[in-house]
């Protein structure tokens, strides 16, 4: 047992769909929550850009005495979590590992599809990680830009016709390349399970990053002896870059339930590369 | 005459639409734009935060020594002209006191609709000042959210089914209520005029920020005899906070001309609220 809080990071709010997964499958955890809401979206940036904000979204979890670390985004985890891992001396763990490892597991026919932002489709991380397990796969996939902005508007029930009609414009080409199982690929897309689903048919599995990603760090903390106990009750904090009204307002969606009062703004800015220094002493790029 | 630069700034790639007029209007003048792409949008952003990345995109511009500063940013120009005002001592124009004017001289019926980002339209500022010089007028606003990232999609031209069924959506009410002038409360609407124009009908006039910008920095830099020989090359400079690359591939979008190679990237995490430091000497908040 360590009662010290993992520490979790997301662009924004599209993070708080892992924090969800992992209050259910481990209750007695702390979490210790930021969402980048000043700088939000990530996934239109450029590679340098990313890896800059990750390494500042690390610096600020670290001042806390973290067990572990959860990238709660899509698009970090395959732009950024090799400069993470290096730069950091505690387990640290993506979206991308777990989540294709439950494609490789879940898919029958070997035709896997992949949907994420724009940086997250650039780097090819999670095809990589795919055919490092099923060498024989067919992968396709597809950048979907707009659906980050859809579901931060709310827009993401059955019935949006704009949303309805953005889904199957970005999907119908990964649909017709017969896929049987779907990476939703960035932690966003799981508010949009219900329109995917409908589009895509209920033969094609839908993998939620966010949940797979809560699988990998309870199995990590039962192998490295570090859960707590279930009936413990697990302390949440949550931190924004910009209005923590705001974050609280809309927290909820994502997460299922209310965390006004237990949200608290920060400014990211003042936490300039500071894990990086401090750990290898080089200058600041 | 005065050949020292106009500096100009929008969150983004935007206020190049309000450029592109200043360089039709005024050729001889020397322009340093500053779009802050590592952190666009801001329209959805606190009030708190839109004045803080205001301050910084002013401290940078400010690192040239400029003769008159233009806001051509919807948002900033809404949220944060006064606090840019009081702490600086060279013009600084908006965007909104140009465009109220132009509408309230091309209203018939006195019935004007304005639209925006959120925070933009959460001001009321263009309301205000459209009031201001026509107490009588009838005013509706509306916020549109997702119409930026579609104009960064690229998604503005007439048979985009889903921007135009977006723009339907937000205009519908504004159209119901018979304005006969639309305010384009945000840079980067300019690049929708067609399909916004096609929905409102040709009755309505639509009223271009960038464009009234232009005509007001032209009057006065005219009437403080502070304007370049028409005849003189004016030269432009471009930075941004994301990649420099990226940046140079969308402008001639919205500026109509190619501009690779004069863009440089800068870090504007670096200006932290320093002309306001320098000017009050007081903490920074």
């Amino acid at each position: 047992m360590d009662t010290r809080p993992i520490g979790v990071f997301d662009s924004g709010m599209g993070g708080l769909t892992a924090v969800r997964q992992m209050i259910r499958m481990l209750p007695g955890e702390d979490i210790v929550y930021f969402g980048d809401t000043g700088r939000v979206p990530y996934g239109g940036r450029s590679v340098e850009t990313i890896v800059r904000y990750a390494r500042q979204d690390v610096a600020f979890l670290r001042s806390f005495d973290l067990k572990a670390i959860v990238i709660a985004c899509g698009t970090v985890s395959t732009t950024a979590l090799d400069v993470i891992i290096e730069e950091n001396h505690i387990p640290i763990l993506g979206v991308v590992e777990p989540a294709a490892r439950a494609a490789a597991e879940a898919t029958k026919n070997g035709r896997i599809g992949v949907v994420g932002t724009k940086a997250t489709i650039r780097t090819g991380a999670y095809e990589a990680s795919i055919r490092k397990l099923l060498p024989e796969v067919y992968l396709t996939a597809k950048a979907c830009p707009l659906l980050v902005p859809l579901v931060e508007e709310g827009r993401f029930k059955r019935g949006d016709f704009v949303s309805e009609r953005i889904v199957e414009e970005y999907l119908s080409p990964v649909k017709a390349q017969g896929v049987d199982t779907l990476v939703l690929g960035c932690t966003h897309y799981p508010l949009l399970r219900e329109i995917i689903s409908d589009f895509m048919g209920t033969g094609v599995t839908l993998i939620d990053t966010g949940e797979q990603a809560a699988r990998a760090i309870a199995a990590l903390l039962t192998e490295r002896d570090q859960l707590n106990d279930r009936t413990r009750n697990g302390e949440r904090r949550y931190y924004a870059s910009d209005s923590a009204e705001d974050f609280a307002a809309t927290a909820s969606l994502y997460l299922g339930s209310n965390i006004a009062g237990s949200v608290e703004r920060i400014d990211i800015e003042l936490y300039l590369n500071k894990a990086w220094r401090s750990t290898k002493a080089r200058p600041v790029e």
